[in-house]
């Protein structure tokens, strides 16, 4: 068995529980007689180029602990492209210079599709130069769109925000007799994996009266006449959009602007589809209207995380340590559900690297406005239990981190 | 002791806890020998003119104390505005009608500044014609502007759910080496109570750089100074603004925009401050930017009520029948601290409609972009405790009514 240190990093946008898949894979590594350091690389690749390393055993186990229930990366992400190092060599070379001066014999990298294919890099390269390293992928993404494995932690928790905030908009605005178009905007760019969520509210006797999804191309007329039968019936319209849907043509409906938005340089500025779609609904049907984007809570609103998706992301980061001291390498860990149980497998990470998971046509209705009962089977389990989180003075809190940074050699 | 019905009925914008004044008031009522039936009234005011009553004793009490922990008017809310009596006393003679048909001795209008008005004036009106009826007002804004009343029901669990997103929202965006000027919108049109809860967020770590309220004039040269002078060390930053922030001549800010967003009849958009000002950082300052509107959770995250909040509003609404059933008629009830501990009283509803309270000039920092510390001192005992609130199947279990119609007279 391999003995050395140990490196650990995020990667990728922030989720919920990517501290819960640190936690697990810190203490679990920290127990391990082979493994002689437990390194935390600050801002993922970043740091490990920087060499800007904390020692994790430094850290007080409670606040170890309290990770699972901190949002956000608490090593720091970073967004760092990795060309193949046949194109280009000489980032992976110094990585090995840093990865030999340090005795790092376990790399493990958290994050989504960019990260599982850094990471399937780093371990090829090694390979080719003979550097023996153990390299393991530990998923994350609220996005839900890597491959192979049944879902990926940080989803169910974006959910069960998801759920729990449009359950509670949909009483809000509820309360007035004639009310307004109300369209909600929810991240996912190419995949309707979490607008989907907004159907679970139905569960709750909150159900949005239509949901649109970036997997069914938009058209903006059936979409009025929809908004306009409903509205003429109940004097309230509760719409849900994923922010990148798109036209037939597959122009995104962001573009269906009246006012020109690009900024200074010709970009067209991100964000906003729920207001282009008020704006054409006030100016062709003439109702009230009301936008909301859900924004940045969707991935680190912790106090309402689902307690199932904390684990199972602790249980993620604990079983990267435990294969990777049996010598297993090059793989991803991932999530399989049977007959309701939930074991957690890998897959190797050429597989997964930079593939994306599409919705299955099952859980769309026939006319692309709606989530089918298909959807709420596959995912209610994934948001069951709530968070242990703790509060003090009012707040969480969350875990606080010492940091100590490793003297650089 | 005057025998009869008693009627309650909710108004203006819903809150996390307007429903536990509402089942305050609802067990106390039940229970009380003197009063006849317990009816809501649908839509508030409108309910009453429309004779749209249920009847409280039909539901289950089990029901009744979930509605301490479910989010938005119960009951329906309204905006119904009643000129004075001596103008157009036709509403007034209409409500009197319907008062002796059902006999309704005891009236509680649960709202704001607007509603302690209505209550004010057909309290009034009542007196002036003879008829027998205890008319109280029971508070409930998120805005915390009434008088006379330390602060107002519904106040602190909307600082609870700013404080802990803004925590939540400053490890998201920390995560990240460079990252951007985030600037996160909260609700106020005239008064900053709400945006300055962000200040709470310090005391986890999590201190916004810069926060504006509409108290303070804003000036944008200085905005934009402030805002550069923090990226260039810290290469983020994170400001925190009120809607109805505006200049030294009192123009709102919102009006600043570079494009034209007046929809194809001339009118201005509504919201989107933060993004007016995303838009000037972009243009002049050139860092990259994200714009974050809290919307419509502030008022209706039930999830993370403050339990403090949830107890003092059902305090109130029994109040309010306690001292009703003693003859105590035409006040509202109040929350007053003294050395730590909190007491109900009451207040004429003459004292206390249509005026506002604002914000102590001492809660805000000289330059008018921060809070000070004194305004922690008050503010924390508000957010103390969290919500009882029970998950079913993974999501909030809200109450259920069954909301029996009484039948029409």
């Amino acid at each position: 068995m391999l003995s050395g240190a140990c490196l650990i990093g995020q990667s990728g946008g922030p989720t919920a529980v990517i501290n819960s898949s640190l936690a697990g894979a810190v203490i679990t590594a920290l127990k391990n007689p082979n493994i002689t350091n437990v390194y935390g690389a600050l801002h993922g690749i970043q740091g490990v180029l920087d060499e800007t390393f904390i020692d994790f055993s430094l850290e007080d186990m409670n606040e170890l602990e309290l990770l699972k229930y901190t949002p956000s990366s608490a090593l720091g992400s970073v967004r760092f492209f990795l060309d193949d190092f046949e194109k280009n060599s000489k980032v992976y070379e110094d990585i090995l210079n840093v990865f030999k001066k340090y005795n790092i014999r376990y790399f493990f990298y958290i994050g989504g599709n960019d990260s599982m294919d850094s990471c399937m890099k780093i371990n090829k390269y090694f390979k080719s130069v003979g550097y023996d390293c153990i390299v393991n992928g530990i998923p994350k993404t609220i996005d839900n769109d890597l491959c192979f494995t049944d879902h990926t932690p940080g989803y169910g928790s974006a959910c069960k925000y998801i759920a729990t905030t449009i359950s509670e908009i949909y009483l809000d605005i509820s309360a007035y007799k004639k009310g307004r178009v109300t369209i909600v905007e929810i991240m996912g760019r190419d995949a309707g994996w979490l607008t989907a969520s907004s159907k679970i509210a139905s569960i709750n006797g909150c159900n949005p009266d239509l949901i649109y999804l970036p997997e069914s191309s938009f058209c903006l007329d059936e979409f009025l006449d929809d908004v306009k039968n409903i509205y003429n019936e109940k004097k309230k319209v509760f719409v849900i959009v994923g922010e990148g849907i798109r036209d037939a043509k597959g122009d995104y409906i962001l573009n269906y602007r009246n006012y020109n938005n690009n900024d200074t340089f010709g970009h067209l500025q991100l964000g906003g589809v729920a207001s282009v779609l008020c704006e054409h609904v006030q100016n062709t049907l003439g109702f009230p209207v009301r936008a909301i984007e859900l924004n940045l809570p969707q991935r680190c609103a912790a106090h309402l995380a689902s307690n199932t998706d904390i684990e199972e992301a602790y249980m993620c980061g604990k079983t990267a340590i435990e294969v990777a001291v049996k010598n297993i390498t090059g793989q991803m860990i991932t999530i399989e559900r049977e007959n309701g149980s939930t074991k957690f497998g890998t897959v190797p990470l050429e597989e997964v690297a930079a593939k994306v998971k599409e919705m299955p046509a099952e859980f769309i209705n026939a006319k692309g406005n709606h989530i089918t009962d298909k959807y709420l089977e596959y995912v209610l389990p994934l948001i069951q239990g709530e968070t242990k989180l703790r509060y003090e003075n009012g707040l969480p809190r969350f875990a606080r981190l010492k940091k100590i940074l490793v003297s650089k050699k």
